[in-house]
């Protein structure tokens, strides 16, 4: 479907769903964003959990958002069960107009939900020519090192920094081995998932996926993995008034309370110690690109570099939607307003 | 060696180059408390490369340290050469006053060298009640994914907090798969190196010790790893305006010129945002530690309890020097006065 076309359903699904047209849209823009990027678990396959979960009444679409001003730098926000979108929206502007005046701002948002992509408002921060590191928390999907139940959310660690160029720096990673989706697929098609990802329930290694969906997903490098999700759970849960230790709701198949996920925003200008930083950073990355490489290997990318290729190349064609995400629409677009 | 006596010497030693008595006494606690957690490759171990240099002049004994205020919460230290003890226990110090003042410190460092563990300065400020994220960079030591030439030093992510009891969460973990230490040992006693950890040098995977040597130790979880690795690079290196991309000197064995390390130091009032903190992570940790267990494994540990215990039990007997070191000792005690 066409992008503009496909925004203005996303919104009028939303507004349908008692969103403002500004919360409607900010909400289209990060769903769109997330498909252009490649990232589809966090766009459009989402979008029927969200009405849901509004129709639920876990989800508040007119949240009377709370921004309690704690210093120049600091601020907390209580989000009122708002869609994840419309909290973090507000939370990075608010970070980055506070780094604006102190050199770096501190945005902690709880009674929130997911958000979608951590890298989207980290590169929000970054075209200001601001550096970013962004956590949240999200529903268990992990084990912490030495347990057999899963505890922490896949956890992402972001960073976003300026390159001096187009791409911008952004660092959105997991600290999970592997993604519960791409398990559920290897499932079905009764093909083996790689060692050392997945414990089956009694805690044994597996590389069956069946076993490993009645088990637990690993975090990266063992008790270091672990011990990053724990920081993140920390820093997006329990530091912000969010839920956290394994209470964040699992926001498709939990409809018992709103998620009330913890989100906390740091934004520090870019050229703050130094103001040749564009400079800099541009030599930092040169020097890497010019390592020698892996044979067959063409080109050294920093993270987020690949990522806009894909937006730069899916944003010359029409955004594909599966059939089943097709009817999804259908059906909320043609549905009485909530 | 009594821990008192040792002190006592150490402090001898840096003051027969030329360190300030006050430096001195920063130096000698953090290289005991190194010994005393259990860290010896950061502790005495060090003591002859660090005189070493001071004597090659590129550890500069008399430092003019300068600190740029540049907000409420923010600061730059130029260490002038400083020993890196020196110039981190100025910064952390900074770092927890300015987050006093307005709930987040944020402190950047340049022209400084290897300042033994984060951790070590995590712990001052969640002994004041706050959060910490401590990053410095390092010497070449891991290959950034893709390359096969080390760039990356061995990059610790330090994130610490309060817990409510005695042990503080110290997460202090490197980047990379493998100590070099551990591989060095290994080819000493002809034993192979675990899979996954190192290429050779022509970027193969190998389990060769001598021949990891010869080529280069990855990151943890590729190119997840790599992008943490290079993340902190940027944080401490490209944004205080240290050495970055590969160009932090080894201390060991490069003498052609100072290290020129940065580090960055970001400390947050623990109750900034939740007054109950301390009461929120007692009940984290108490989550976490009742999940079921593997087999045979008694307790999940967090970060930095482990630590604790050995500290607190290398505390009631002397501490061990390694003959060699022992050697170090004399000959730099009963050297002249520099």
């Amino acid at each position: 479907m066409e992008k503009n076309k496909l925004k203005k359903i996303i919104i009028e699904i939303f507004r349908k769903h008692k969103l403002s047209t500004n919360h409607s849209e900010i909400c289209a823009d990060a769903i769109i964003n997330a498909e252009l990027v490649g990232a589809p678990t966090h766009g459009l396959s989402r979008l029927k959990m969200y009405c849901e979960r509004i129709r639920h009444k876990l989800i508040n679409p007119k949240p009377k958002i709370k921004i309690k001003n704690i210093s120049q730098s600091v601020a907390h926000i209580n989000a009122d069960d708002s869609i994840g979108f419309v909290a973090a929206d507000i939370a990075i502007k608010k970070a980055i107009k506070n780094a604006k005046k102190s050199g770096i701002g501190l945005v902690a948002v709880k009674n929130s939900g997911h958000y979608g992509m951590s890298g989207y408002y980290a590169e929000q921060a970054v075209k200001k020519n601001m550096i970013a590191l962004v956590f949240t928390n999200a529903p268990p999907a992990i084990a912490p090192h030495g347990a057999i139940k899963s505890l922490f959310g896949t956890n992402p660690i972001c960073f976003g920094s300026p390159t001096g160029s187009n791409a911008p720096f952004i660092l959105d990673t997991s600290v999970s081995m592997i993604n519960r989706g791409k398990i559920r697929v290897a499932s079905r098609t009764n093909s083996k998932i790689p060692e050392g990802v997945a414990l089956d329930k009694f805690g044994k290694p597996t590389t069956n996926a069946i076993k490993a969906l009645e088990g637990v997903q690993l975090p990266i490098a063992g008790f270091r993995g672990s011990g990053l999700a724990w920081m993140v759970d920390i820093l997006s849960g329990v530091y912000t008034g969010g839920n956290h230790g394994g209470k964040v709701k699992d926001p498709f198949d939990d409809f018992s309370g709103p998620q009330n996920i913890g989100h906390l925003f740091i934004v520090m200008k870019a050229n703050l110690f130094q103001s040749n930083f564009k400079k800099r950073i541009k030599e930092n990355i040169k020097r890497i690109k010019k390592l020698p490489k892996l044979k067959g290997l063409k080109e050294i990318l920093y993270p987020g570099e690949n990522k806009l290729r894909r937006y730069k190349k899916n944003l010359k064609s029409e955004i594909k939607i599966p059939e089943n995400i097709k009817e999804d629409i259908r059906i909320l677009i043609s549905s009485k307003n909530f």
